[in-house]
């Protein structure tokens, strides 16, 4: 294995790119304890190895095998299933870089020989074109995922040269990225991936090898959308991210997922070029989406058709999409326009999306899946162990895996925390030079956060903390903040101590009138943390559709929720189950003969965790809550 | 052409078969005025001769000419689309019968000629497999629609009997069903269609014919599914209504299209065999359907995904697909279930479903068609010419042309008049010989109907008039009726006129509390329309997405609409616009920091009739309003 020196995170903006906040070393960041520390844990000691029998058992491995002539038969799955080995391969690097494992390095290792293997001579690699049909390269760029599998073998293989300093599979991604150039790039009549995400992938293909071919290359194929080129499809052309030029964009439309990934494809590209039409078209997109069109929880995609982000305020909780991909491309647009801008508006939706439409992708034990995120279930759903479309798993993987790499980044003035657990968190600051902070917190459950000054050089610096959109009443020291960016200058020294308190107590909060899905309806919160009924834990014998909650009334911390939801802090909320025998099953009735309902039975409601629902078997599920009249 | 002899109406059950009421001859009936009348009157003069010309525009009747050996060239279009042509045809026939026509005479004998030509000497019909894959026969019975063209090519081939005497094209059909019970009803290894629809043809084929063979392979059919023949395509079993046997179904779910048409056929086939399993099924079904899965417009189909049923009480307005074939599916089915049980609550249903979820499925001037009926569009939208997926333009023609037939039954004691329309209606009454009956209404926008005994004999006889359920304080001759039927035994007299009075004054409609996606909404509803508010109608500069309404006024007529709304009724209602600038954008608040909403504007909100809107240009819509708080 070869060796290069790099910062080993997730996005390594160049020495000249146009971004306020630079990432640090993830290999200096370690969380040691919490929420997200068992959430690392999980993926280490679970679900990594679960996607390696899962990769194996659903052919994906032998499909590059069948393409390498190690071995023969039919070629299984979707087309663009290869990249749920590319996906799962970044996670082992980032894990890897983490922390070494002879298992997942054994795993790694076997792996990218496997895809070296299967590389043709001329770079070329993709197992349904090599098996099913050689004919096919570049002739189904609508719909053959052919880049965006490209994408992320390139993302795999930066990974590794940044995690583990193994440039193995990078080596073969260039190669492949060369021939994409050779046979795309120059000839202004072909067109790009029906499916973004080779763009962000490209950029950073170009930042870890400094060659600019590749930075033009993701421009390239960026401005090539918008020319109706995906025409004449099953989907309409928004769905390809095709309806428009992203620089004339004012508005996110479209697969969400696909939307996202090239969202986070351009603020790279942006970032490298300082085009300001992208950025000004992002920063319009973004507006757009956080206006009406993310749910709570931070999901994104309100239509099952076309898996597509619905007109502004269609925004319904029992058919949100919310795929657990688009989650993850949320949060990697948002970590780059925090780079780009530096503003906490960015961090604050990370931290929305990460706690809630992220995490309710995984089961507590680290084995199933949700493709979709709803915030209602009318029947309950079960997590599945895998997806024949397997894209949200090895997505999940790479993301758990390098979580670290979202906490903190630096300037050329100080450090700036975004994102809150206990952790160490070594950085360099230009004008302090190394510094290493220790952060003890029980967050999300405990909105107390202490930071401690390990190390630090004899220059003024400036700690940078953040104080969520949600929180009220802030203080840093004993001195209120406000929601952005508590900003301390000092001269730091070793052993000094600052104390962030934020309020974490339930709180109750009310949609905008204009989403008609939950009109009349309010949701819990706690933190960062949205929170969710249960139907198997509602009263005897009640009906989650039944039930309402009483909005004047402050919902309280309850303690601990029992195994299997392993201690995470329950909320009760005053409710009432409604009577509606009175109707008598109508759908509809003249206003003047409105049934009297039956008198409201109270109940105190547990509220728990969104995304720990469905880890106790089937039931009903409710995140917006109807108020009680 | 041969001549036959029998009774001119859609559905026609044997001697023997259970049911308490029967069709009267459809050419013994004529609405004479009124917005059925003119309904009629666009459909046969713009809408078939329209589909005419779309259907060889569209490439479906040259398909045809393909298969019979008279051109050359691609087939073109869905692999159903030879129905396109059968369901037209079905409406030339019923129109022929209503008024002989030498322009559809000629387009029909061409056609008929046309499908005769392209028919095997094996019997066998399907321009999909004779024209592209020959080897194709029998073996795509999931998604390949075989079955299902051929249904409609016999329900074609029984109109034109019926309506006119010709059975040129009833042999073509009977051929086909020939061939397909030898070829699939006696091997039991063999399955059925993916789309439900020829076990309706088939009874009627039957009934038709007398030849039992065709109602005992309905009911193999039938019996077959819910084995899970379907399991592997690309959608779950309930799509093909393939998930449990039908006699043991409790709710009523899958693909609306293909779940109500097996319902009529079920329906049909109970009445023929009398077996009770199927009826209580059907029953129980529609129960499920009426209690919380039918739109107000009598819309049915929850999701874009799957064209499928939803949930119970998933009912989203915005997202509802209601296809414009699933409101002719719950007509033909509801219409079926009223001959057999003679109970007002199906012809309440067929009633709500006519006038509001089918109507709108055609623009006022009958040249373009909605295929999906949502009760909320945010930014409007357009009807179509035609559609590549185009079942919904020829099964409107064929509904509008048999109109007349859903008018009236008679029992063994008399005659019920079921829908309301100015119209002749003749009929005979066993106890009581040959009656003519002359109705004279205003209805649906004039609640007076008068009937007027034209010719009867001697005997007592029951006249039944339908009382809608969503009547209140009517009166027969001044007398209070209740919702149901209001039977009057007499020994009438020619000259004889009786009047019922129906209070049509616009209301406000409240959803029952389970239904989420309309919580905190009320409807406008005239006698049996509902209505809705276009954003064009709304005072300058009002957000459709602001507008609410005063639950506590009553709405008003407030005169003829204008062109091009021809004179429908408008109606007036008190509401507000909201001033949500307060909210800047945010999506969510805290309870406690509720934005105080700026002072409502008062508006009075023009309602119209749902089923005219998107006739003016685009623009959003709204059936369901929020309340004013």
């Amino acid at each position: 294995m070869t060796s290069v020196q790099t910062i080993g995170s997730s996005v390594v903006p160049t020495e000249t790119a146009r971004v306020r906040l630079r990432p640090i070393d993830g290999r200096g960041v370690v969380i040691r304890d919490g929420l997200l520390a068992d959430r690392q844990r999980v993926n280490r000691e679970v679900t990594l190895l679960h996607g390696a029998e899962e990769l194996e058992r659903a052919g994906t491995l032998d499909n590059l095998r069948i393409a390498a002539g190690l071995t023969s038969g039919e070629r299984r799955g979707m087309v663009f299933s290869d990249s749920d080995v590319y996906k799962w391969l970044e996670a082992l690097a980032w894990e890897m870089g983490r922390e070494p494992s002879p298992e997942l390095e054994r795993l790694a290792r076997d792996t990218i020989d496997l895809i070296s293997a299967a590389q043709e001579p001329d770079g070329y690699l993709n197992s349904w074109c090599q098996v099913v049909d050689p004919a096919w390269r570049w002739t189904d760029l609508r719909m053959g995922h052919e880049l965006y599998c490209a994408g992320h073998l390139i993302q795999a293989g930066v990974a590794f040269a940044r995690a583990v300093g193994d440039t193995s599979l990078l080596t073969v991604g260039r190669r492949f990225a060369d021939l994409i150039d050779e046979s795309l790039g120059s000839d202004a009549g072909m067109g790009t991936d029906g499916h973004p995400g080779i763009e962000a992938a490209l950029v950073e293909l170009y930042r870890q090898t400094g060659a600019s071919s590749y930075l033009k290359l993701a421009d390239t194929l960026t401005a090539r959308r918008g020319s109706g080129m995906f025409a004449g499809g099953p989907f309409d052309l928004s769905y390809y991210q095709d309806a428009e030029p992203v620089r004339d964009a004012r508005s996110i439309v479209g697969h969400a997922v696909r939307a996202l990934y090239l969202a986070a494809g351009v603020t790279d590209l942006y970032a490298e070029t300082g085009d300001q039409t992208l950025l000004a078209s992002m920063l319009r997109q973004w507006d757009d989406l956080t206006t009406a069109k993310t749910y709570l929880t931070g999901g994104i995609g309100s239509r099952h058709h076309g898996e597509a982000i619905g007109d502004p305020y269609e925004l319904p909780p029992d058919r949100a999409y919310c795929e657990t991909c688009a989650a993850i491309g949320s949060i990697m647009w948002n970590w780059r326009l925090l780079l780009v801008t530096g503003e906490s508006r960015f961090a604050d939706l990370l931290e929305r999306t990460l706690y809630n439409g992220f995490l309710s992708g995984l089961s507590l034990d680290g084995g199933s899946f949700f493709y979709m995120n709803p915030l209602q279930s009318r029947n309950g759903d079960r997590r599945h162990s895998w997806h024949p479309v397997a894209c949200c798993p090895p997505n999940i993987m790479r993301l758990l895996a390098s979580l670290h790499h979202y906490l903190a980044t630096t300037s050329d003035s100080g450090v700036q925390l975004h994102q809150y657990a206990t952790s160490t968190i070594r950085a360099v600051v230009p004008v302090a030079g190394p510094v290493e902070l220790a952060v003890e917190t029980g967050y999300p459950w405990s909105g107390s956060v202490t930071v401690e000054v390990l190390e630090c050089g004899d220059a003024e610096w400036t700690l940078s903390l953040r104080v969520p959109g949600w929180a009220r009443g802030a203080v840093v020291d004993g001195q209120p903040v406000a929601p952005g960016y508590a900003e301390l200058t000092r001269r730091w020294r070793p052993g000094d101590r600052v104390v962030l308190e934020l309020d974490v107590s339930p709180r109750l909060t009310a949609p905008n009138p204009r989403i008609d899905a939950v009109r009349g309806c309010v949701a819990v919160e706690r933190g960062p943390v949205v929170y969710c009924v249960e139907a198997r834990d509602l009263p005897a014998g009640a009906n989650l559709a039944d039930v309402a909650l009483q909005p004047d009334t402050a919902p309280a911390d309850s303690g601990p929720l029992a195994p299997p939801l392993g201690g995470l802090p329950g909320v009760s909320v005053a409710g009432v189950v409604r009577d509606l025998d009175t109707w008598c099953g109508r759908e509809h009735v003249d206003v003047r003969e409105l049934p009297r309902d039956g008198a409201p039975a109270p109940a105190q409601l547990l509220a728990i965790p969104y995304f720990a629902w469905a880890n106790r078997g089937d039931g009903g599920m409710r995140v917006w809550l109807p108020k009680s009249e």
